[in-house]
């Protein structure tokens, strides 16, 4: 089970629907444009590492759709542009699609041979950054078992397989040393209670799930080793986007002493963009958080202010883990070293 | 209106049943010492103040329905401890009830008369430590209009009548110095969402709800001039227990350099509890994590984590306000001008 697949017989991009998670397992087929960035804008698909090869099979979408709409090469562009920059915050998703766009020129077929490696480059790297990941988190928090706060979900749902910093997690419960996952619910749409316990509860790995605003005093009351999230981009200068909400935990671990992780792949680094304050933050509906699964949680004509992300400055971050290295921002090491130099 | 109320006519403590807001507004009766316990441990009524007359208002119940039932002495010590003890964080509700037990030998309308008097004090408290913090907060952002966050809910509903953080919210809007209020949600019961914004919303005083998470962010962005919350205990130290996701709103306000101010009366304030670390923290079900409104929010089995309070220490904390005065903690005044000296 993958969150993104590629399906040749209709042309289609299959996407396990994450907004139906827990309650129904079901899967919607993409084949128009207009599909593809309905499901990125309601998070039907989500995660920044996902979202690269959504980008990718995104414009192969497109490509289908003008062959059996009969558009002209402008219309085409557009809507190329509209699955690239469907949402703002994640450099993965422009990523994914910048990297096929040269080659729509050679065919469909070129775009999803591309997108497929996209998909299995992601799978590999998050394999890779997950044993680096633990083994600085071993040799850095020195306890035999440790017991890990997570935020929001970087699972094989936010990626192409095996996931970022839930990756991470799931390679220490590999290697046996694993004592139990904190996992922030992660408000307004709880994808840590909806999808990382899913993802946790599927694999038997002991968790519990704790509100957003109890992070900052379990990690101070000592009962967490280490917090581990991912991240939607990561700035020349080491600031990460992620989820709302991160860097709160970043600044209970800052003031515990105790050390908070990034982990993403290297396609998450954007050296273009120089700081924190150069990431544009996704401001989405108010309503997201005055209600909750249908349910109105605020009084009538209350307004929701909802910003999907926040931006962790690098003075705060312990690590950065990509498949190409293990960056301290406070080190010696500069962050480029996180991608890979070609 | 208040969140709590007498009726002589049948002897009942009634409340405003502060589960069903916004969306009801019901009160309920409690003539019987399990519905004066059901509605505490419930959270029908909560808020330390408003818990404080609970105390004094439940010992009378607890009394009249010993009249109807015949209860012994002993039986009746024991129905006025599980009252006293039905909640251990906040210091207010036992504290009520210890201030009208030495009155019982007199007889029920003593101990009316007594939780009568706790009322009005707690109402004048309100008002005058809102007229302090308002001032302090005043001469201390240096601005002219202030933007201010505040967590839970600690209006009306959660006292007497006026409120306490959200009393000096109060005194500022009519000064004509409020600018905006960020209001967080404050999850697991969304005391934030459903009782914070319903009072604003009531008053007309402009507001946004977010989630907890956003609580750091916002504040880093420099959105929020003063962070302002409520308080369930203060020890001798200056160390606070109020709602979860109070702590982490003080680490974003230190990290930011803007003034976190706590706000009770001087019946908070408990020197006999020497520090933080000796606050009794109440862990609630799991099942308020795991769930919102009647929707279940994490898959089958998922175990919650649920501390209803966390700590905050007094290194964080700029300011606390009672009606008796403004303590800096790190400042000279010891915490015990905090109290009054009779």
């Amino acid at each position: 089970m993958r969150a993104v697949e590629w399906m040749p017989q209709n042309r289609a991009l299959r996407l396990i629907d994450q907004t139906r998670l827990p309650g129904e397992s079901v899967t919607v087929d993409c084949t128009t444009v207009d599909e593809v960035v309905d499901a990125i804008v309601r998070l039907v698909v989500r995660g920044a590492p996902a979202l690269g090869a959504v980008g990718g099979y995104g414009v192969a979408v497109a490509m289908a759709q003008a062959e059996r709409e009969g558009w002209d090469a402008a219309r085409l562009d557009g809507e190329v542009r509209r699955v690239r920059d469907a949402r703002p915050t994640a450099v993965n998703l422009a990523w994914g699609a910048d990297r096929v766009i040269p080659l729509m020129g050679e065919g469909i077929e070129a775009v999803i041979t591309e997108s497929d490696a996209i998909m299995a480059e992601d799978e590999a790297a998050n394999r890779e950054l997950s044993r680096l990941g633990a083994d600085w988190i071993l040799a850095h928090t020195g306890r035999d078992k440790v017991r890990v706060l997570t935020h929001c979900n970087t699972g094989f749902l936010a990626t192409t397989a095996w996931g970022t910093a839930l990756g991470i997690v799931r390679e220490l419960h590999a290697r046996g040393v694993l004592e139990l996952v904190y996992a922030d619910e992660t408000r307004p749409l709880l994808q840590g209670s909806r999808l990382t316990s899913w993802e946790l509860t599927h694999d038997g790995i002991d968790h519990v799930v704790q509100v957003d605003g109890a992070a900052a005093s379990t990690i101070l009351r000592g009962l967490v080793d280490v917090a581990i999230i991912g991240a939607d981009r990561i700035a020349r200068n080491g600031d990460t986007a992620n989820k709302i909400g991160s860097v709160s935990v970043a600044l209970a671990c800052a003031d515990a002493g105790i050390p908070f992780v990034v982990a993403a792949p290297s396609s998450t680094v954007d050296l273009s963009t120089l700081s924190g304050e150069d990431i544009p933050i996704e401001l989405r509906d108010g309503s997201e958080v005055t209600t909750l699964a249908g349910v109105v949680t605020a009084p009538d004509g209350a307004r929701g202010f909802n910003p999907a992300f926040d931006v962790t400055p690098s003075r705060l971050i312990s690590a950065i883990v990509t498949e190409q290295a293990v960056v301290e921002p406070d080190g010696s090491s500069p962050i480029d070293a996180l991608v890979a130099t070609s």
